[in-house]
């Protein structure tokens, strides 16, 4: 496995372990990650704190230059709140564990120049799967349909 | 003056005598304010909290039928990542302050039903316009081109 998406994995799994959804994402640049992070809807209350909003947050601020040569991986496919920020930030490539459980605008994505590698990794679509059965009212909320 | 526009400019110029780049946004659901917020990228160092993001997160967690009915008010025309967050959460009515400085996701979330009432107010685009020409670097840097 990738070193890179085996952190976002660690991510979402330590987001389990504090009790709260467990999706993970890593923002990486030139091999160096520059920042970690992982959905804190239930641990912090937070509505924007999906993990790759996470990540981009403990990341810090930086420049276009930057962000224009950044990799973010992700466990789940990206929400359009978390495509936004994508291309807000022109991240120019996206590594997704999987989108069995939930398809994000990854066209929306595409249609804007950004690459996509969906990696259907079983152990994201496992992880997903056990929470979403049981927790279908946490995870609709985090998805904005209850 | 819409009042719960006036909160946003007001939130706007909180921002400003905070140090900080000036827009103000507010979410409202029937008559009631639920969340208020300003850009905080200076003052806390952050790259997701735009004025937007930053009322939703203030207004916390809610269901899905209470934010369909609700309407963000905001002084400046929304970027692409908190586009993504009306979308998400799907805000029905957004009202822009203006997008002479800054024009957002507009048709985005307009091919998406979201309807945007685009004020032009003359205050909100001098607040702009002066920040804008005093600070251009940190100005770009918060619309992700420097």
């Amino acid at each position: 496995m990738d070193k890179f998406f085996k952190l976002a994995v660690e991510e979402a799994i330590k987001g389990l372990s504090e009790g709260g959804i467990p999706v993970g994402s890593v923002l990486v640049h030139d091999q160096i990650v520059l920042g970690k992070g992982h959905n804190r809807r239930l641990q912090d209350g937070s509505v924007i704190l999906h993990a790759e909003m996470d990540a981009l947050e403990n990341a810090g601020r930086l420049t276009e230059n930057i962000y224009s040569e950044c990799s973010l991986y992700t466990t789940l496919s990206p929400c359009v709140m978390c495509s936004g920020a994508i291309l807000h930030y022109k991240i120019p490539r996206v590594i997704v564990g999987e989108n069995k459980n939930f398809k994000g605008e990854e066209e929306l994505l595409k249609s804007r120049g950004v690459r996509i590698n969906v990696l259907q990794d079983p152990d994201c679509i496992k992880i997903m799967s056990d929470y979403i059965a049981a927790n279908p009212k946490l995870w609709q909320e985090d998805i904005g349909i209850s």
